[in-house]
């Protein structure tokens, strides 16, 4: 509850855009594992990837583990890391602690927390939060490859865009700054955001994410099924809206005789021969492949000036913002969507 | 956890298709609450309506509640309540334990409790696990109600067939068996429906729910955000495969400047111009109904020959379902999710 | 948190005195558990034995499980049952609904539940429920003793009357409906019992509980700890007023070189040489048996006169309680002791 | 779980005794609380306080607060801090890696951890854990303060002296660095600790606490008592080992009629005449003061040598301890005790 998750290993996240430091404790992690920082680097630099401001790959954030860790290896003990921010608190966000930016946390933040929460940067709903995520998802998502679990993901579709095929290649789409499932496409994809850019607006997209190998068998069966406990985690990473398991949305249009998932028995080994439902039936995981897609929407912070009120004075108001801005975080959400799914997966399997 | 639900009020659920009974416990549940038995009555009757099977209005799911009220009035004491299951355990599912039906629980749950589960009708698995949610759900929509706040939701498609209007009319879609915005749609569902069972097949469809004068300032950060629950409940109710909020994975295709909800003072209240992002921004909600979608399949049992596996033989074989089977169950399925809605709802403002 | 205990079993427990039933419901419980009645009705059984009010052995409670056995097994989906109350709301109650018996909970459950709660018996706050937690700790108890680990207590002291000596008998201890470390002290303590019968008043004592072979290395370092979840559960247990481990408060009195247990090895085994902690250092068990002591008050209805108020004329009154009440209930708390430590173990075990 | 306290705020915990730095994350803390850091550092202070070793004042630890805090002010974020560990691992720690000190975790820990538990000064399970507690409950304990509610507590015993009289003076014992309630008992303890000091040897003792002004009502009625709360708190902290409301086990040798706390209409108000059940019936607060007795351990670190053995080896030995070992943390355990109340009672009273 809370800022919390997880019921074996608890997540706690913490941590405001232009605070002192954002971070997190993961409670009751598993003792006696080396950690592969060249790994956990990986995500963190893919984090920071902007496809479009720079070609030069990004450095991490600099992370500092304050416990559960000796000599690079875990102790059992909470694992709590903080990443310091570097700016600090500036006068560019005085204006919008007035004026509340559409499709932003800002207002109802500000009916929330009666105006005292901090606004610069977005406080603590900044996708800054993600770099705790990518930190505590990418050590879970370590312990799960020891186990031969691949967690791997690649944008879809950017804007009216989309990809038509799918990747099985989770190596590469793990390396990748910008995975996607047909190379080609990444350049029609950066095409759709540039020309967004140009008009000082922002697009969005859709993210498929992969977790193979993850064995049949886990879940629960009505409360905290295997898609509750995912889409719990999707929606928490800012600017997700939907969250679609196997054919999701589009299983609505296919007849049962479609959309059921047969079984057949391939060397020895139960199977389904389509994987319609994503790899859950009845919340649980049936030895498939789990498969869902995460909608994420424009960036709303956009240059285009935009109608909002001021809060204080309650008049309307127009805003322009200023800075820079990021027109599409699609490419670099993937790896929040696949460290929020290795932290699920992590837990539901015990936490270990 | 487990079969648990909620933070503030803990909803545990339990019972098999054809075990004597299914029932739940709402634990932390406020006193002083006079419950309206015929408003309760009418939310499970329309669980139990079958579009095509009867003409005729269905009697609500006998319930008997056994702790928590007195003289008609909640006690503060958790509130259990079960409802008896005529049926007994029949023969007609024997052939059930060795032959896993596609797209069912069946196959997972078998792994996942190595046999031990009773399949007789699903087991725990069963679309009837919905009545306990609906007893619960309704008791706790009458308290929101008497907030002001309405639930409510109603089919936008059946299979390939998709209603293109909103509702806004809560007391009739609540009222109605199956609730439609535009009531001519009924008719075209139903053919719909009616053409699939022709053929011995099944259709899906997509439900919208909308929360009415939830207040704004609902809801968490980042875990535990207002969709994060939402969702986490919706896939716990059988056959869902999609969530999104507001325009979901439509907005993906939106850019920023149509997706933004401006802001205006409309007489001296800060509303949203629009409702793309569905009442919730940052996690949290924003003053504007909360309206989310949701993909429920086609129903698994079909009458048509499946391929699939006999798990104990592990021989491929071919199954062939009998008895009544609905052929959709979207219409029905609007009470659950209504049902799921209030309770997450109840939650989110403290349980009280 | 509300009425459910537990976090990788679920133990959700409802119920009052004179309602229709009472019960609960484990979820996540093990599947595959084949129940042994005849073990279960014996817990059952001593927790109905009324030391002074007949000499013939008693019945176990009746109850009905709902879900989550089938065939005798368990199936893994939640287990639940009842109790049905053999009582109405009788009207001996009426005169309660304003004078509240001092040391019961009738004041702050007034105050709490502003006069909604159901005072027949003592509503939910009656000792009846320790019925709902005899069967699932038997049950989870039959879990624990097939992995070695026995439980069992006995009544160190009735009033001022205390047995000097220890049992690590727990057959023995198990199957006694008064179990006593020293048989000779079972007539002494039900003289004292009888003692404070014939004045129309209550004696309280103390409880030991041991809990054989648990392992070492279960528990969490600081929160959670095993005597954290111990102490949890003993003080929902009604009238218990005090917890404490090993020597507990006498530890206080000794120095620590008299206080620290001592390790040395054993056959090859590392055990501690005395047992002053009672199996717990670090708040994890260290190998040795938890040994744990629970101070009960005296049963707080007396039929002695007593100063209160009348709740709603806010007026003095004097209260004359009339009807049968047990003068000590000691001997029969400890089969709740022993039922409330099974569950803990079980769930510190990881539910299985 | 794990290392995460409370339902309405979760405070989750970090650190080891000799890495970077020990904290805390308080997750949903209330919003606009002005932060009254004299008042915090007056009880870091205390916590610090070693009776024997210094005269002169201790230095509050030195916390930074990483989230959840802007200008002074919380924003309703999870509120971060951390402290940092002024000693690195030193090499006189190095032998403890094999001998297990009797009375400590190390043993468990070992078992548990299968030996990646940092042993350095305690790990994780040092008495330090207690400075973030410390920060939390002060925190917490000025938001009640502000409501009205005090928390204090005092020294009862130390070793065979015992000190017969109650304090009702809240701000005298708050402010004391060794709180007694009879101040010529504070001479008898510190020549008691200095007693066992001389012999290398450790003395264990008794804490009363005590929360006024805590209102009736508060609690649950089985699981999740105040009592149940309280307790499992206490228990986390180090050398805890037993736990009474009120009278507690000197309860148990009274009589019903003595134990029962008869209540009478004072001034209009309804209150309990005498405390003996220490402000709790039923597991909700009755109105009167929440009174609890904490009994502390000897410490376990004594220079008297003591038999172990090596947990690699298997062999016996002889453990010798060096270095500076605090020979009574009573006084100091003091602050750790209220600091745990405050976070119970705030948590209990819905986080705000």
């Amino acid at each position: 509850m809370g800022a919390v998750f997880g019921k074996n290993i608890q997540f706690a996240i913490f941590g405001e855009s232009h605070g002192p430091a954002i971070g997190g404790v993961m409670s009751s992690f598993p003792h006696g594992v080396k950690l592969d920082l060249p790994y956990i680097d990986m995500f963190l630099k893919r984090r920071n990837h902007k496809a479009l401001y720079t070609t030069k790959r990004q450095e991490a954030d600099n992370y500092e583990i304050l416990s559960g860790v000796k000599d690079g290896v875990t102790t059992g003990a909470p694992l709590a890391f903080i990443i310091r921010n570097g700016d600090t608190r500036g006068k560019d966000y005085s204006e919008l602690e007035n004026l509340v930016r559409p499709g932003h946390s800002d207002y109802p933040a500000f009916i929330k927390y009666n105006g005292f929460n901090d606004v610069s940067g977005g406080g603590h709903f900044s996708g800054r939060l993600t770099a705790p995520l990518t930190f505590a998802g990418s050590v879970a998502r370590q312990i799960l490859r020891d186990k031969g679990i691949e967690i791997y993901s690649y944008v879809v579709s950017v804007g009216n865009i989309k990809c038509p095929v799918d990747s099985d290649n989770a190596k590469e789409m793990q390396m990748a700054d910008f995975p996607v499932a047909d190379e080609s496409y990444k350049e029609k994809f950066i095409k759709e955001i540039e020309s967004a850019a140009k008009d000082g607006d922002s697009v969005g997209g859709v993210i498929r994410c992969v977790i193979k190998n993850i064995p049949a068998g886990v879940g629960e069966p009505f409360f905290h099924s295997v898609e509750s406990e995912i889409a719990s985690m999707m929606f928490s990473i800012p600017a997700v809206k939907g969250v679609e398991f196997g054919k999701g949305f589009e299983i609505t249009r296919m007849r049962g005789s479609e959309a059921n998932d047969c079984y057949e028995v391939q060397s020895g080994k139960i199977k389904t021969v389509t994987n319609n439902n994503g790899g859950v039936t009845g919340g649980i995981t049936n030895g498939s492949d789990v498969v869902f897609q995460v909608a994420i929407k424009p960036t709303p912070s956009i240059f285009k000036p935009q109608n909002t009120v001021n809060v204080n004075t309650k008049t309307n108001e127009v805003l322009q913002l200023k800075g820079r801005h990021d027109s599409c975080i699609v490419p670099r959400a993937t790896v929040a969507v696949e460290s929020g799914a290795a932290l699920v997966v992590l837990d539901l399997l015990g936490g270990k």
